[in-house]
């Protein structure tokens, strides 16, 4: 079953396969001038992959207003159609991360079942203690797993127990846990016996852990807590995973840092110490902008992918990434940014794959810096599109995705279904 | 007509009295020694007020969630109410801001009158074209009044002429008009283009202004737009007010610019070229947390006061400014929160009264910089709460106006008479 | 006279010389596609030159120490050899920007000749009362042109008027002015009296201008000063340019914003209003960190020039932007850093002369914002380096200006000559 | 033996007697009715000390200049004596930090016997790494206890071993260790190779630890590197004191952090994980300002003490911080800002011990956030300064020690003594 039609996917490829094909040659032939095969690194960018998650098709909004899109997912079989769409065009999104309590559905081998089909697997699940579910006992106004109050713990602990089991009968091996604990003044709470109870808590789900799933949790320096968040950066973030022991891990998401805090650094540490996690890709000019990946500062997402590509490369030990998107989607349709922000990662990918490793590593040890810093460069400037290009279209999906994903009319054929959602205005400032 | 019951405010008031006027005797004995009339202080503090906004006394949120407060007001007319027991405990917010078309009703003689009876006037009204309205024909999902398409910029143009038409009979005398113009990706828009048609729009707004109000323009640095924003900065909005004309201003709020901006500075900037508006006063710590005023940074509140007596006291040409709280509360009673935001205005007021400005004119002459920041500081330092408690007191209000709300009953109450409202998990991510 | 082998720079061209012809043949027909014809692009970026800082040939340092490099230039003279050496591989540098009076001498037209010979011409002068001279009678230790003190004033505008002069022998056309002044603790002086003060001594200056000059004024956020500084950001910027006159313009230095601050932003609106002077280029990561230009986020850089291109090709009123690396290089040898960021910046250049304007202005108007994204994108992913190359190439420079510059043994030849300058050890922390 | 004449400290005092006594009785009067014991306060205060840097009383500059000011010290004896101005005013800096080697000696046993002489112990040694002495071998311009040369690693290693001896000699029980390392570039450097050399560097340095000695390691987000720095941020200081052992903690600069860092929160987390070793204080606006404390944000300093107090009160295992001053004084006389300084660190301290810590507990259990954030605002807004110079008089020190030591003439009386110092032009830029 596919979502987009051959007929117009080989018709797009066809408008663009003897461009490509002659784009490619000559990028070989440059690269072999800097001992480069270009088909080995097409060969690692077709076997890469990253999840999607689920919500990142729904069309998002700020605090002030939320601008619905054509067409929007009405449930998690809607969002998984769309990911389907994503992954046909861009061969490089072969599992879908889930939210739950948004993703919850009666009938979960229904669900797994419905991703078989579409070809696509599922990724770590997602719990949600930042929000109040309807019918929910405990609120979390004041926090979820550091929350004063143990009731109030124990239904967030019990809540990521569920997305566990969930998880399970899904295929899922990993939880994902962000929460929006933290406060807006300072002397709301503790900041000693905060952390304290949501080690705690952490622990009693840790412990539910399978031996085969990992735990990321996931640092944020503010949002939704204004003053203070309980995980508010690596150093907590790696105290946690120390704390609870070898399947805990780190998460990165690009846009939770401070201003002008130099990521990749954290990555490497995270690396070296054998704590990193995986990541949330995005891009942020401010905040957590949560923008298209790579749309900002695309060399920062080089310098990133640098790290994961040298740590592979060296075998790191313990070093085995999870990479998932997340994005908020306010102004474009969801398929088309995550479609090129998928492009992004493996273009940051493939860019890494081409760094002169052992002239960089020779200019390192000499304090070469300024030809270091042109090593890097030079395979940052490179245009790799011909690469990805290619690993898409000899993996059966499009060599311009997004340009075939309009030609073939899908956001007009779901709109026609799926009914319009009135528009968001806030009442939240 | 009252909304806190006399008996226990004179019985909170009697409670405190014998404290207060020990203290204050002490501090006049003080600022005494430092030539500083006590009571002089006193009555300009007694004579200020700050305007309350009428969204601000709902229980605000993030995009993330919403966690409502007991007793939420439903319409303007409980938020009248609202703003009345602020007024009454405090004396120090005599008007409100209202935002349309969150506050339109259909009976605008009857508003009025409502305010006349709860002892409020009207205050700057505020035009809201970052959101769409139910039925609205164009979206402002790619802008307003500098959106790419005319008919959108026509629309927003005359939403803001009625709410100039709103405000006369209302008896407000200013129009603020913040919008959310602006881009997530370069390239999105053309900064120059959106730059023109925004003026262009403000222009034929401006042409509708009566004679006797004043336009007030809004900057600020991002959020809703992550990439950039139209009115971006001071230097933008001076631009706006330039280009108007003598009736147009420029508004600062206080978490609306880039991080380590020095605030106080831009306010002189702007007094002394007559382009100062007026303030969105609250506190942030990270972007535009919208937190309590004074809660995070109370020295920076103060050195914008600083600042602002010093053109009061040097009668500094066309120096009128209006003095608003702009805030959202998340986790705290939203009437406590406006209570102390305003009674930390009036002590940032009072601080700026009793700097020594002779002493410190000469050292800055002098280029001793100790002495000159130790006299800010000595100011700074100097606990006025007596000032103001006793201005409160001697107006009719509550010496402790917390405890006194709190003794009252007013929140619950209200909580039985107005219906809970529903959690409201995002969605939004 | 070439500073350079001639002989060297011939063996290392023919070397590159067959790879470069294909590439840039690729390329050729890779942008024909897209309707750009690289000719034109290549004769535009030949026709570019940025100027060079003469003081940023020497080593730089911080206020921890100062790390020098061999064979450092001795005075002015050693420094127009260094600066030449950058030219005449480059092709792009063909004017050197003077410091008074770190480059004053006592016979100004042996300089001017000295220039001549070397093929360089002499870009605007810059002032220097952030320092103190020896002999100085008053020092800026407190200020300058905004100092309390009139005689210090005075004789910080008679400095520049010295500037001008010394300018005008050797056919400069324009005079920077950045000051250092400003406080490090509230209080330390009045805003608006130092503002004053600072207008009226340039008002000074400006009255003795040459009509066929103009007047750059830089701002800076902070350092030396921490607390304000006199000329903190752009708006204060553009009110002084207004204040002055029209031969008065803005000069936008990368390094001088606040964190996050949308500099492309600043560039667009300074052209809108025919106020911006030019640029100080350099890249940062945290302040003013006065990097290589390029070497952090180097599609910052590229966003610049698309609003530069922007504005010459639609020729907007008043846009003759005057372009100058300013750069401290502490960590490489200044020879290099500033021939590859002269490469960055034609490179940034040409990557913005193939943006498609015509699709980005239409993606514009439709609020395509994926499109209008991805299409400067496209532009930026490039690689433009055979249209760089060719250029020099084709003008009697380096193919690889690095690799030549090193072949040529440059350095060690001037190490030889001038004597080693001892390693300067702080005190200053 | 005493720098100030007790004529004068005397006379200065009996001005300031009464007035202090009758503000300190009626401050008494006020914390009684909360609760608070104004003379435990005081005690607690008058057995309180903070260090004094010994570079902290020369005047410091920045990478453009530095302008001298009258009388400086010119070697580690004169320097002494003006520490010793500070606690004879004081009483709160009872020990000085020494910083080698630029406080190094030949007749170490003289120099123990000058600060007994003048009642002076020694704090932490400071090692310097970060710049080049004269006549040394190999040069840190790329690094020191990381640098890719294991025989530069080996200079650092035995620099900090002689650090060591030497404060052996003069009684110290601790070694603060600083570097300068990292880079300005991406790929100048391997992040993790570099991380791992300097592990193995501190290690030898930590193996030659005495026992009763403490090893502290200070983190700093950039400068002088600009690009990345080894010990970037808590994250890693942590990993670092964790990899050394029980005798290495973390030390925190307040100047030392990305922007809008919750410091007091990071105080919170090392003091948990009992790793906090102490503090370098200072204030900053921007980056590393080292501005005087509490200049800028003095509730910030509050906050890091409340954490302080809590710590203390709570008796946290493992708690012992030292506490230092570390600034830069460009505009004001050294010793005038360190005894303000010295003041503002006991302000913080006395606030944060009259912070009503059961109320707090109780409002942070009810998720009270409005009183929970007054009762420490009301902490703080107490002008405690009676309380401070109480203490100080009681210990024969000043009310007022500015005006005492500007009565006193002192700074007159050693510019007499000491040689004028060149003001330092920069040609670093």
């Amino acid at each position: 079953m596919t979502m987009i039609s051959t007929d117009v996917l080989s018709r797009e490829n066809d408008r663009r396969r003897a461009d490509l094909a002659n784009d490619y040659d000559h990028l070989g032939e440059q690269l072999a001038r800097r001992g480069v095969d270009i088909d080995a690194v097409k060969r690692k960018v077709a076997a890469y992959s990253v999840a999607v998650p689920s919500w990142g098709v729904g069309t998002g909004g700020t605090r002030f207003a939320r601008f619905p899109g054509r067409g929007e997912p009405r449930n998690i079989f809607d969002k998984l159609e769309d990911c389907a769409v994503i992954h046909e065009l861009t061969r490089a999104t072969s599992t879908v991360s889930l939210h739950i309590p948004w993703d919850k559905v009666a009938d979960i081998p229904a669900l797994r079942q419905k991703g078989e089909t579409l070809g696509l697997g599922f990724d770590a699940m997602n719990s949600n203690t930042f929000s109040d579910a309807p019918q929910q006992e405990h609120s979390y106004k004041f926090g979820s797993l550091s929350h004063a109050n143990a009731a109030t713990r124990r239904q967030a602990v019990e809540h990521n127990l569920e997305c566990i089991e969930i998880g399970k009968a899904l295929g899922s091996k990993a939880l994902t846990v962000w929460i929006g604990d933290g406060t807006n003044f300072p002397g709301q709470a503790d900041f000693t016996k905060s952390f304290e109870r949501y080690l705690d808590a952490m622990k009693a789900i840790y412990r539910e852990l399978p031996d085969d799933w990992r735990l990321f949790t996931e640092h944020k320096m503010y949002e939704p807590a204004f003053y203070s968040t309980v995980v508010q950066d690596w150093g907590t973030n790696y105290l946690i995973a120390q704390e609870l022991g070898p399947k805990a891990f780190c998460l990165v998401d690009l846009g939770h840092h401070a201003p002008n805090v130099n990521i990749e650094m954290i990555v490497a540490r995270l690396i070296q110490f054998r704590k990193l996690g995986g990541f949330h890709f995005n891009d942020s000019k401010y905040g957590d902008d949560d923008l298209d990946t790579g749309s900002i500062d695309p060399y920062r997402l080089f310098l990133v992918f640098n790290e994961l590509v040298d740590a592979e490369l060296r075998q790191a030990d313990g070093f085995a990434p999870a990479h998932m998107l997340d994005q908020s989607h306010n102004v474009t349709d969801p398929i088309e940014s995550l479609m090129r922000s998928a492009t992004e990662v493996c273009r940051a990918y493939a860019q890494g794959l081409i760094v002169d490793r052992a002239a960089l590593a020779g200019y390192q040890d000499e304090n070469d810096a300024l030809m270091a810093s042109e090593t890097l460069k030079a395979a940052f400037r490179t245009d790799v599109e011909p690469i990805l290009a290619m690993a898409r279209l000899e993996a059966g999906g499009a060599i311009d995705p997004v340009a075939t994903y309009r030609a073939a009319g899908y956001r007009a054929r779901v709109a026609a279904e799926r009914p319009a959602v009135a528009s968001g205005g806030g009442g939240i400032v």
